[in-house]
């Protein structure tokens, strides 16, 4: 297979101060590493789709996280739905399609260790979905809300950034088992996309005033499970509302990842005392053994209709930055992908 | 039986700003209710030992937690050990010793609901260890860590304010679990006490500079159980020490019960997402159920000599506020208690 010389790729250009913006990536022509440098160890794989998460904007910052950050001036890195091209290892065979942890580029270099599962396409879903209903979104919902939240029927579930990729799932995998379920999102369209076409029972707009009595006026028995992926101000507005032995699930906290100040910190986390509740993280890495299972299960549900998810997919690697800056504005529905090819 | 007609008592006289003083206290002279005024579903009881807990700080302050503030000039309301006069109630028999909830006067009235449970005498052990190490203390220690924090031999449990009343049973239940434990106290003298009697494998004065890095030296591995009784920055500064699936066991706060202005509010809490950790609140209300078992196992602990506790006691409800102070300034070990008269 004759491959390319070169490629576009996406680089770090500087570090983002606060909010991401245009300039804090570059495009730029690179190499295509070739059949003959896979190392032994090392998978030559080409990106089909880059997912957009915030976990991006993490490792965009100088501080070690849970991966060391991406170094500047070396292409972005996120999760991936990739193929393989070449392989020095006989679990992955040229062809097979795999999620990753890759560059911004169309053919990375990656070693074998970086490729996070085999992705066998489903009969009537879109491989798009592979990276959001039955990927990383479908599953972090998934094990989130349903083992670290573990709702029961009849339950108030209260989900943050709830028009977001793993929010969306989170409000329809929590009507499924029979709770009551609120949204927390930043704009009235929002709100009646997740009551109209998701089935959410209520949404508030986060951005209205008096969104402490209005969470009072919309659980009048106080939230069961909040499910949060925002964190910060919103998450300590929650917390007085939580009731008897309520669970937060700590899942995200988009509303830090871009402070480029110390946010005011949390007041009231004092009140898991009297509530008898617990505030909980979790990755969703660690449930890998049971990742087939858990996507027969949402695989179901979308077949039956009972799960509807938004795949909002742009074409060409040299748009990723502009789609990844919707991530922050709020202007989005569901997960934010971008094509790079199509697979052979 | 003939009662006196007078009594002291001692009232609250005005609400604390920030930590109390002797001057929110006022020594009163009451009369004794009598054998005749108590009416349907009432118990009179004579306070055995008063119980000087944190808690007694919320309850003087104007807005209702899970109980009603104290009134302002009525008697300050605390735990207590006390012993039925007359009973108009078939559960409560003359010479009954109870745990109750009362008023800080010799003579009570208090409504059944209000007796926490007989107290049946253990031999070989004190009668004042009843409001202690079998008592509120022993059993907050004994949920809290047990079922709560749920320690493993080998693990390392840290345990703030560890020389205090529940604190010191902390650290000795999980050694007796087969933890590595460490105490976070406010004087060398402490530390030495912790490390000397009760089998703390180490024992750090938070008073001392550089709190964070000597707790990274103590605790190498991280925190698998933090059993928190001071909540605020000292909370704060451990959680970024949290294992990988730590838990916070969220018991109380006695850095914030004085503060007159919010403090600064927790930044670490993010800290449980990479960390899988879990913080949880609880209330020992909750294991009444299970209070026989922990205390027979309490005592089979002390007096094996395997739990060592202090009972801190002054003689004289008069010199309830004073000593109730010493809970807030840290100079004491153990549990304080007051005496208030000789069973019968």
């Amino acid at each position: 297979m004759s491959l390319p010389q070169t490629q576009q790729q996406i680089l770090l250009a500087r570090r983002p101060k606060g909010v991401p913006v245009a300039e804090d990536f570059a495009l730029a022509t690179g190499p295509v590493p070739q059949v003959e440098s896979v190392g032994p160890g090392q998978v030559l794989v080409r990106q089909i789709y880059l997912s957009l998460d915030p976990a991006i904007r993490g490792w965009m910052n100088e501080s070690r996280s849970y991966l060391p950050p991406i170094a500047l001036g070396a292409p972005v890195r996120s999760g991936t739905l990739s193929q393989v091209v070449h392989s020095t290892v006989p679990e992955w065979q040229p062809g097979d399609l795999c999620q990753a942890l890759a560059a911004w580029e169309e053919y990375s270099l990656v070693p074998a260790q970086q490729l996070m599962g085999k992705i066998t396409k489903v009969p009537g879903i879109p491989l798009s979905s592979m990276l959001n209903v039955l990927g990383g979104n479908g599953l972090t919902a998934y094990f989130g809300l349903y083992d670290v939240g573990q709702p029961k029927a009849g339950e108030t579930v209260l989900v943050s950034a709830a028009a977001g990729g793993v929010g969306s799932i989170v409000g329809q995998l929590a009507k499924l088992r029979g709770c009551r379920v609120v949204g927390l999102t930043g704009s009235d369209d929002k709100c009646e996309w997740l009551c109209g076409e998701l089935g959410f029972d209520a949404a508030l707009n986060y951005k209205t005033a008096n969104l402490s009595q209005q969470l009072k006026d919309v659980c009048p028995n106080g939230v069961d499970v909040f499910f949060d992926n925002v964190g910060g101000e919103l998450l300590d507005l929650v917390l007085p509302r939580l009731a008897l032995r309520g669970r937060v699930v700590v899942c995200g906290a988009i509303s830090e990842i871009n402070r480029t100040e110390p946010g005011p910190g949390l007041r009231n986390v004092m009140q898991l005392m009297a509530k008898r509740a617990r505030m909980e993280g979790f990755v969703t890495l660690d449930y890998a053994d049971r990742y087939a299972a858990a996507r027969d299960e949402l695989a179901g549900y979308v077949r039956e209709g009972a799960l509807k998810t938004r795949d909002e997919i742009v074409d060409g690697i040299e748009h990723a930055p502009a789609h990844l800056l919707r991530l922050f504005s709020g202007d989005h529905r569901g997960k934010l992908m971008v094509k790079v090819a199509d697979p052979s």
